[in-house]
C-alpha cells in the first residue's frame, strides 16, 4: 500500500495548510516516495487515535505509523537513507533551522493570518478554531490581525537571516534544497494557501527563494488554486 | 613551523576580541590544532598586505595563506578532513546559522557594546576606531549604547531560537559543537572581551549554554582574566 500522508486541510482537501504537514509532504517528495493524501479536520481528533496523536501530520507506511512532523523526517532520513539525505546525516544541527522557523516565521505569521483560517473552514470546525485560537491570544481574531500590513516591515525585517543566505546560494541547504528549507517554506505554505495577503516583495531575495521552492517536484507545491502568487 | 593566526586584540594581547577571529580560533581547536596567536591592531592594515587582505582574521598554515573567516573554516575542513569535521561535509548549509550570528547576534551586541571598546587600545587605534564607527553610525558611540539596559530584553528574545535550541539539546550541532556554535558564541566572546554588561540571566539556557562552550577545549575561551562572567 502507498504511504499515506493525514494532512490539515478544511473543506477542499486539496487546500493543505498546516506548516507541520507541509514539512512532511517535502520531506517525502525529497525522498522520491509517493504518497496518499489524507484530509484531516481539526475537530477529528478520534480518527488519529490509531496513531497516539491529536495532531497531524501522521504517516502510515506499511506496518508504521509514525506521529509528529520531526519524528516522520527522522523515520524518513533512516529507513530511506539511500535516498538523498534530508539532514546530511546530523539530526541535532537542524533543531535550529526548525526552531528559528517556529519562533520567528511562525509566530510573525500568525498575528498577521489567523484571521483568515475560518473561511476555508465548515461550521463545526469553525467553532473549534475560532474558541481555541480566541482563548490563546485572549481576544477575537479580528483583533490578533488587526493592521496587519503594519505588521510587515517588522516581519520582512525578521527574515533578514533568510535573506542574507538566499541572496548568497539557492537554498538553505546550499546548491539544493534540505529539511531547513521545509521547515521555513512550510510556513509560507500556511500562509499561501490560507490568506490573500501579499508577505514578500519581488525584489526580495527571500521572494525568489520562495519562488524556487515553489517550482520544486515538478510544482506540485504550486497546486492549490487561488492561492497569493 | 606551527600555524598561525592573525587575530585582533588591542594593548592587551591576550584579549582577542574579534568575533570574526574567534571563529577562526574555535574552528582550529576544533580540528585539534596548535597554533601561534599573532596580535593585531585596527591600524596595522599594512601588516596583513602579505595575505592581500585588511582584516583579521588571517590564517599562515605552512605556504598557505587564507584570509577571511569563512575561507578560513573551509580550508581546515578540507584539509584537515581526517579530523572532527566542522560542518558535516555540506559548507552551505552552515550560511543561515553564520548569517543569524551576524545579522540577529553581531548587529544587536554592538549597539549595546561598541562604546566599550576604545577603553582597550592605545591612543593611536582609539583615534581611528571612534571615526570610523562614528561615521557607521552617524553618532557618537556613547549616543550609540545609551540606555542599553533597555535595550536587553529585545537582545534576549532575538535569541530565541537558539535557546529553543539548545534547551533540547547541547549544542546547535547537537551532542557535540560545531561551526554554528563557534559562529554564534564568537558574537558572544565579543562582547564578554570588552564589555562589562551582562547580558543572559542566569537561568537562561543560552546562558547554560554559553558556560559549555566557555568549558570547551580545556576551559580555553574563559582565559582572559576580567571578563563578565
Amino acid at each position: 500500500m502507498a504511504i499515506q500522508l493525514y494532512e490539515l486541510c478544511g473543506t477542499d482537501p486539496n487546500r493543505v495548510f498546516s506548516p507541520f504537514a507541509w514539512r512532511s509532504r517535502m520531506a517525502l517528495a525529497h525522498k522520491g516516495l509517493a504518497f496518499t493524501s489524507v484530509p484531516w479536520r481539526f475537530t477529528e481528533t478520534s480518527s488519529l487515535a490509531f496513531a497516539g496523536s491529536k495532531t497531524v501530520p501522521v504517516l502510515v507506511d506499511g506496518e508504521t505509523i509514525v506521529a509528529d512532523s520531526w519524528a516522520i523526517a527522522q523515520y524518513l532520513e533512516t529507513t530511506y537513507s539511500d535516498r538523498p539525505s534530508l539532514f546530511h546525516g546530523k539530526a541535532g544541527a537542524m533543531r535550529f533551522s526548525i526552531a528559528w522557523a517556529e519562533t520567528v516565521v511562525q509566530a510573525g505569521l500568525v498575528r498577521m493570518i489567523v484571521s483568515d483560517i475560518p473561511q476555508w473552514l465548515d461550521a463545526g470546525q469553525v467553532a473549534y478554531f475560532v474558541e481555541a485560537r480566541e482563548a490563546r491570544f485572549g481576544m477575537p481574531l479580528a483583533k490578533v490581525t488587526e493592521g496587519r500590513e503594519e505588521k510587515l516591515p517588522a516581519f520582512q525585517a525578521s527574515l533578514q537571516p533568510l535573506r542574507a543566505t538566499v541572496a548568497a546560494q539557492n537554498f538553505m541547504g546550499g546548491d539544493t534544497p534540505d529539511y531547513a528549507d521545509y521547515c521555513v517554506f512550510g510556513a509560507f505554505m500556511w500562509a499561501r494557501n490560507v490568506s490573500p495577503l501579499v508577505l514578500l516583495a519581488k525584489d526580495d531575495p527571500v521572494y525568489a527563494w520562495r519562488d524556487r521552492m515553489l517550482d520544486l517536484f515538478g510544482g506540485m507545491p504550486r497546486a492549490t488554486k487561488g492561492c497569493t502568487p
